[in-house]
């Protein structure tokens, strides 16, 4: 991917990364016979899900903490047709922001490690009261400071 | 939507579009009671097959004709929640273009008219071997060709 | 449906029922061109949502009353396939039973009115700390009586 | 699991089985924060799947050799719910039967071993022209033999 899809900051610590394997499932196939377009949302979020549950930042951890972080944008490109039982991987790369928003770019990759689709997913965070932070809260500021130390693997 | 999604030549004719109806199913909603972001996906699909379907251009039709239109890019931006229960629309706007691909834009909106969620989807045109057509097949010229003479509605 | 899903007492006033209208989706097909089996459940719940919706006792409703009413039992019998874009409808019918429990059967038919699909659920009702209630609650009583007394339709 | 879903021949060899290994996604997971009924189709779907991989009969293995296999009946039952991110595991049971139809039994275990679900599916085996088969397909029959012999495992 020579594109870039964020503005990176030229002294941001490298993106942290996860790579999760899966198989095609029946009912992800559509009539055609390929993975119907609208499953790569799910695929792209096993990889943000294996991501966040590393480093104890999923979800369900903003959410008891009283953050909301939705999906602000979802941007998918396919390059290649998966079909029932494809064994492929997705690639998740969270970028480095300070601002109150979550960057992932994802690969996903078949068997012979060509990609078959790209993308990206932007997350703001919001308060109980579902207003955008003007800053990250306070747990957030301190995984950011992890990063930049190199701390987080 | 001030924000254009697509190049559009100054003498095209207008947009196709339709606008459907719907209601969001128990199913849709996710743990944090707000409709799951990759169902708009699906949402949006909604109204491209029913703006196909009145032209006789759905998956199906190009597919019988021995052309694949696969999406290329997806792309959504998410501006406020669906809860369940919540009656939206689904606006499908398919803008002219003389290349081989299919230019959708979509507006979701909630029953007060507020916009909950606009993108776009690009579709390519593709032959029985899977290789990109270079321009549209005759069928499609002849559509192109009505919709420039201001024929269809 | 000759058969009997439920045991109904011979006094039980006659079942609440509702039939909604649906076009099967792009997404809901598989790779051989019918409707996928596990959409059923799906298609079952639109009914049953509107039958809920319809007297005020959908899932959302127990809820926020402090009783969740969970899915115990599903059964489906499938007789025709179902393919893109074909209409069909589905309807509920809500079996009286004084248990704390929700009886509903499905049928599901083509636009020739054949009987694609038949089947049933049953819902059990637990409080607040999952424990199965040995008698409806008191709203849920009340709504029996109306019931008996023939007031609802 | 004392009950019996299928009448078993008192001579028929043992079931084939395979147990699959499965984590809830967050999709899954309806807006109380339990894995929404629907699912478990998908479910018992995978470990299906698995077991018709492992012999070579699986949907489009029968799909490409002139024979369907819809399924005509589902049938489950919910014992204990998921939540997101919950580790579980997906048990399938193919029973021997000589017609054509094919027995599937499932068990869905917590990581605590506890059942979560357990339930059944019956396909038919159809021709091309969508009438059911009398007796199983020559392949099939073969199949059958070996695993009368305990050639299979």
């Amino acid at each position: 991917m020579k594109k870039r899809y964020f503005p990176i900051a030229a002294d941001a610590p490298p993106p942290l990364s996860v790579t999760v394997q899966r198989r095609v499932r029946f009912e992800e196939v559509d009539a055609i016979g390929y993975v119907w377009h609208g499953r790569y949302a799910s695929y792209f979020e096993d990889a943000r899900v294996a991501l966040g549950a590393r480093y104890g930042l999923g979800y369900m951890d903003f959410y008891r903490r009283g953050v909301i972080a939705p999906l602000k944008q979802l941007h998918v490109e396919y390059h290649r047709p998966l079909r029932f039982e494809d064994d492929f991987t997705i690639e998740a790369r969270w970028h480095y922001s300070e601002a109150a928003r979550l960057n992932y770019e994802f690969i996903i990759r078949d068997s012979t490690a060509a990609a078959v689709a790209t993308g990206y997913s932007v997350q703001m965070m919001l308060d109980g009261d579902n207003d955008f932070l003007v800053v990250p809260p306070p747990f957030y500021q301190q995984f950011l400071r992890r990063w930049r130390a190199g701390e987080l693997q």
